[in-house]
């Protein structure tokens, strides 16, 4: 039952996350003297009591089989909470008050129907729980305290159901993580290309409740422009979502699907757009005077249709922390601004893009730092969440946020954004570190990524909180999106009521009373 | 107010649209002798009385000005159904029940929310009317013989709002026509590159409100993928979208207002994004030996990111016809079935891709015909609805209908619907033609679009209605979508609700219920 994430860090222990000697030093250059933080074990929490009573469990088992019904506190505790710093402190803490009651694991579609029914008639919240990789406190759901929480953990439903090779679609049920996707889908000489930083632990339900945008978002795509049939089931029952590639017949329902974060219903089985895999991956790095030159590139490429496979630019001080770092990526020296290009396909498809790419920055003042750094930039790729644990570990706090807007207002959403994050912690008594990249580009607009880290007082948690609420309103002033790929959860409820606005609420709040008429389905999460 | 539309006809009646001789020749062979048939000239035909008393027309008169209210019979009866055969039958028998009790032509956003106000508060129905195009029935509400119907003439909300060049998007207000805003882009060296065949009527608030798609779909995109932002009077004020290229923040409610056809709110103003205006425009056609030949060439292109601007192929019949006719595509014999594959851009750029898109057609059995012919195919691309009125002046009745699958269902599809279309009509005594081809392509499937042509009987718009019903019942039997481009409207709303399910019925009336709750808004289009 689930994966072998850790309770309260990212990835499992087998994964050496210890911070190298170097960087060590850096961060005490940064914060000071590092003190190592404890952390509480898996032994010394337990959570609340469970408030289903025995009869529902019952009917639980009855339905699912005894096996796939737990109230086992390990089992609960591993399905608390996802992976955000917030989320990963209270865990540290010991705060296990979020443990949903039981953990059910439905092997069919017609079980998690079925199950929802059951939920309803009880008024016990659901949980849909895929990878648990939450950045957004999306597997936190109100209603704790009144009739019980269960989360339905997904990782039953496991099976690449059908390849359409002449379609190049690929059915896949919800609860298949990244990578047994690609292994899947490999063994029939396709790829899904998409590659979040959560990759290893996520799961393809969870890209489309949340819109996902992977790594590779350039060549391949959003997650949410691969998907052209949904399975949900719901209170009403099974919605069958995906009739054509696109079409006119009203409004594209799979779009309220996707992004809808379990409020609406429980995403089963996603069909999804595939690729041939590619016969060739080329990574390179190219070095730009600054980040507002960098920017102009990137979107000189895109507006004339040269689309990388992957396509991140770091800003200035983004850049010179990885070129402190002997383990990441660009080690040569020299300012400026680091951009990965990645390239992927047939030979003779990368080979003449990267022509045309290379030629093309020549011209707008990039210079190639070759393909070395390109390769330790994608060896290393799923790696930042487990140096976040390492830094936690003495003290240093690191979060990300990410928002999105047109190109015209990306300057001022990035200096808004770096200000409010900066002067806010700053306040608190903290010395930020606050970086950017750029790593989704789109014709009109692009994304921006901000990890921060700050050596931490006694409440972190707050310290963190009055960051992100004066970055958010940061990013509502600009009029940009509150997120681009982590999606709304609880997290962001506040900022993305504004950002919709009290219509866009209101046909949400119609939608869900219509979808969900006991409110059962993850409580407090998206609808403001 | 308004376009110079013709009331009964499509166009205006400068333009030549009376049959050659050749083309009479070929249509007695197929259909025997034609007789001229009679239409009602305006001045016979006559719109009941205005329903709207004089208070109410009073209130709508001091809102928007005495000129911007009319209850004119000229004017009421130009602004009566769309343009689909059965609207024009209708019209052309002097059926004008239809016609709303007076138009309104507001000039500003405040005004529309104002006026929808007004209309909620008197129950009055209001029809957003921007070309007058459409051919589903998107223009004819319910709600007539209650407390009357308004249209809204969207003509005088015709500004390129702001173009932003950073960011490669305009915005542009809803009652611009398509000509007019390539020529307010043309002015900033853009293009839109949205030419559906109604391009030279239809509005940019029609091509939003209905998903339409252009004949340049491969290169350009569909309409609504253009779409980042959208302005919209509703019955609960105003509600602006669009914060991001793309995003995370939930559901893309943008989605949910594209194809929404009036019933949410009426579009105001659009922001889309653009291109720079081609400094080339190649047109070339090719020879395949069958249809299937053809489509699995046109798969395998876009399959592999081969995407011409324009791609469409016609089946064996609509070839035969095209060639038919000398002042129409493909004047060289030889059988089989013709591709016209159209390039935009770049000298270079349109020089590459026409050499690799050349060399795979090559490879897969095509034979160029060169240029010549597909010059014509663009020269005469708006062409066929001012045929549609020369053929029904003699009897013939033509129509069309479209609709969208997965490339693994294409065959069954087509095979289905052509074989419903042909024996129905063949059941009511008539010999009828189906054409076919495919105009938009995907990775994952394709479009198909039946043009038919049969010897009207006397009652000829029932003979089209059975025939229609059964080519739908064939599209909802394959899975497909009963519309990839025509939207929704009155004609396609019983298949629409089969193919969205009852669970997307419902979610669809909770936000129709929500957004318009006196239900005046385009009632009985689009919710089921």
């Amino acid at each position: 039952m689930s994966n072998d994430m850790h309770w309260s860090r990212w990835g499992d222990l087998s994964h050496g996350d210890d911070l190298p000697e170097s960087a060590i030093g850096l961060l005490e250059l940064a914060f000071g003297d590092l003190r190592p933080v404890r952390s509480a074990r898996l032994t010394d929490v337990q959570p609340r009591p469970v408030l289903l009573d025995d009869a529902v469990l019952d009917e639980l088992r009855s339905l699912l089989g005894a096996d796939n019904v737990s109230v086992d506190h390990e089992v609960r505790i591993r399905h608390t909470r996802g992976k955000s710093t917030p989320d990963l402190l209270a865990m540290r803490a010991g705060d296990v008050a979020a443990a949903p009651d039981a953990v059910l694991s439905p092997g069919t579609h017609e079980e998690v129907v079925a199950l929802i029914e059951i939920a309803g008639h009880h008024r016990i919240a659901v949980v849909p729980y895929g990878g648990g990789t939450s950045v957004v406190g999306g597997l936190t759901p109100d209603g704790v305290g009144e009739n019980g929480v269960v989360a339905i953990d997904l990782s039953r439903l496991d099976a690449l159901v059908e390849v359409d090779v002449e379609s190049s679609t690929a059915t896949v049920e919800a609860g298949v993580l990244g990578p047994r996707a690609e292994e899947l889908l490999a063994e029939h000489g396709l790829t899904l290309g998409h590659f979040p930083q959560s990759f290893e632990y996520a799961s393809i339900g969870g890209f489309a409740a949340t819109r996902s945008s992977g790594q590779s978002s350039s060549g391949y795509g959003r997650f949410d422009s691969m998907v052209v049939g949904l399975k949900v089931a719901t209170a009403r029952g099974t919605w069958d979502l995906g009739t054509a590639p696109a079409g006119a017949a009203g409004p594209d329902l799979r779009q309220l699907v996707l992004g809808s974060e379990g409020a609406f219903g429980v995403i089963t089985q996603v069909r999804v757009a595939v690729r041939r895999a590619p016969e060739v991956k080329a990574y390179e790095t190219w070095r730009f005077p600054s980040f507002a030159q960098g920017r102009d590139a990137l979107r000189n490429l895109v507006q004339d249709d040269l689309n990388p496979t992957v396509l991140r630019l770091s800003d200035e001080a983004e850049t010179t922390l990885n070129l402190a770092d002997p383990d990441s990526v660009g080690a040569a020296g020299g300012g400026g601004v680091l951009m990965v290009c990645g390239y992927e396909g047939t030979a003779g498809r990368v080979h003449r893009m990267r022509d045309e790419v290379s030629a093309r920055l020549v011209s707008l003042d990039g210079v190639s730092q070759g393909d070395e750094a390109g390769r330790r930039w994608a060896a290393g790729r799923f790696g930042a969440p487990y140096l976040r644990d390492a830094l936690m570990d003495r003290g240093v706090i690191v979060e990300t946020l990410e928002t999105a807007t047109f190109w015209s207002d990306i300057e001022a959403l990035y200096d808004a954004v770096k200000v409010a994050l900066e002067e806010t912690l700053r306040g608190t008594g903290a010395t930020p570190i606050v970086l950017c990249h750029i790593s989704h580009v789109y014709r009109t607009g692009a994304s921006l990524y901000f990890t921060v880290a700050f050596d931490g007082n006694e409440q972190p948690a707050e310290q963190w909180q009055r960051a992100k609420a004066a970055a958010s309103e940061a990013i509502r002033r600009c009029g940009a999106t509150i997120t681009h790929h982590h999606a709304v959860g609880r997290d962001h409820l506040h900022w993305y009521a504004q950002e919709i606005g009290p219509i866009g609420v209101r046909a949400l709040r119609a939608v869900k009373a219509a979808m969900d008429p006991d409110g059962v389905l993850n409580p407090g999460v998206l609808i403001p």
